[in-house]
């Protein structure tokens, strides 16, 4: 081709075959001669030919790659690294069945959906992973109206649950407060407080009826409900309200572990360093300080959304066939540090034992 | 081809053109007829042909993709969010000049350059960013003999820093840690100790050397040294051990935001909650708990990886011309917080101030 990289075609004229021989050599060796093919493999050694992936894609139709966006760097930082931890989780897991992950960003869901578009047409992947879902989210009507295979991370809010042609796996949230609010109660507390974000996040009131629903299954109350934005400042000084209010509050179950440390400032601010308070995504912040949380299981979650994508194969299925679930609720895991130990924070953080 | 997509031949086929006419209305229009290329147009809207990117990798040998190697979540988690920041920052910046990053895994340096092998010789990536650096780390030898471009990010240490055929971008630890510790200084503080890691490491003793010759400018004491493995209950015994011994140091400057996490923990628990401490990365950590910090200008460090790569034009450049730069050394940014104010760091955090 001019660029001095030698081509199936420089093999085949070498070896005296077909440009065909030299492929079936590559991809269906039992099917020639032992003769040629050790000619063949000779003549492949000899100009250092390598079957190329261009090649292969433009043959099978098929990249091997699963395209998903990645953020601009939050400006709080704390949550975004549940996300980056599932980038991690899937890489590796989709390495294990032969696919790749492809990078992108975009500044908006109309951004994201033109990306994807370009990502099909340009053939550079064969499936989204889609993070981050949100009510009546444009993206996955959109993925699902094309028929590009996707997986979303996070319910399909607002849409049929059911409806296969999207595939989902989430982490259930309801579960995961609901532990950690019995694990309060375990220990002997009955004023179990709520810290959550406002109302109206799928995410969000899914794990916000985990801690209703425990506390009327325990009989406690649950009126010492607060609900704040997504940062550490407006955590604090909404509990810090609260036990000014001189509120009965004995602990806190947060939606997220931004909301637990705002918590922990407060209390610890309060006076109250042994007031325990739980967090949710069990982030490098949580293990930094000590701070109990429920971890998002997300090396499950990553394996489920390559179930999802290959089922028992080695290509993308599309569409999944109706008999076959297509979306997994994973179990999350109440990570327990000294944050709801009754015991000072400060003390020496641990790995944190599971429960 | 069977499987229902249209080919450039089919194109071809149904205008009454040659592929090479087709390939011509796509790539070089300004050498085909008008007539021909409304013609060839028409056609190609009709069947909804869209050429991929398989097939321009195979004319052009380009995948325009970038590979980086990304880790399994790190035990500690604190340091390793800056390198999800830089991969965040990269693809930004590679998809602003037209690249795409594709991800892998590796579990050692040699599992990581049979990745690049295969990525090489199936042409998946036209290039490979590096990162985590190791003395005379045996990635960048490999990578330098086959001629595979590439940038790491990080000094070749222990290697000819002027090696043209190793293209690199580091953040000069050294002038971040020299500052920090002119920043105390300037807050009137005169016994200013270094909490480290052990020696040995090129990026570990780099900094340290900006604290040993910011101490020699300022004619100030440098013995107050402490030596932790990267872990936070490991700094926290250090400082407590020092603290207890009833060392007159009045401020740290750390390697790094783990580190500096296990001495705040320390100085908190030893009743000097104003005892200031810088610490280095600019972590999600840092922002949330208020800690000062050297942040690494990974938006810079991203975009000089992408020019070295790619020069002023839109391919990668192999090799770099001699009488242009192979490196770039990034100047770091020192995030002011409470916890170098001399104030109690349980306070609001705060975005920052830049020095």
């Amino acid at each position: 081709m001019g660029n001095g990289l030698p081509t199936i075609g420089d093999v085949a004229r070498l070896a005296g075959v077909s440009p065909q021989t030299v492929s079936n050599v590559l991809n269906s060796p039992h099917i020639v001669s032992d003769t040629t093919r050790v000619k063949v493999q000779a003549v492949i050694d000899q100009l250092g030919y390598r079957p190329n992936s261009a090649a292969r894609q433009l043959r099978t139709r098929a990249s091997s790659t699963i395209g998903i966006r990645i953020d601009p760097t939050t400006s709080d930082g704390v949550s975004g690294a549940a996300l980056d931890r599932f980038l991690h989780e899937l890489t590796q897991q989709a390495e294990d069945r032969g696919l790749r992950v492809l990078l992108f960003t975009a500044t908006s869901p109309e951004d994201e959906i033109a990306q994807y578009t370009k990502l099909r047409d340009t053939a550079d992947v064969d499936a989204i992973v889609v993070t981050s879902t949100v009510f009546a989210d444009p993206r996955l009507a959109w993925l699902r109206n094309e028929r590009l295979p996707f997986v979303a991370f996070g319910r399909p809010w607002g849409n049929d649950l059911e409806d296969h042609r999207i595939r989902w796996v989430d982490v259930d949230g309801h579960e995961g407060v609901r532990r950690a609010t019995q694990h309060l109660y375990g220990r002997g507390l009955r004023q179990i407080g709520y810290l959550g974000w406002p109302h109206g996040s799928g995410t969000g009131d899914d794990r916000r009826l985990g801690w209703l629903d425990a506390c009327a299954e325990l009989g406690i109350d649950s009126t010492a409900e607060l609900v704040a934005e997504d940062r550490v400042p407006d955590a604090r000084v909404a509990v810090q309200a609260l036990l000014t209010g001189g509120s009965g509050v004995e602990a806190f179950v947060c939606v997220s572990d931004t909301l637990a440390l705002g918590a922990l400032m407060a209390v610890r601010e309060a006076g109250r360093p042994h007031f325990p308070v739980i967090g949710f995504d069990n982030t490098p912040v949580a293990r930094a300080v000590g701070l109990s949380s429920v971890d998002q299981s997300l090396d499950a979650v990553a394996q489920a959304v390559v179930d999802l994508l290959l089922g028992d194969g080695s290509r993308i299925v599309q569409p999944i066939p109706e008999d076959e679930p297509h979306h997994r609720l994973v179990a999350p895991r109440l990570v327990v540090r000294r944050s709801s130990h009754l015991a000072v924070i400060e003390n020496t953080p641990t790995t944190g034992e599971t429960v």
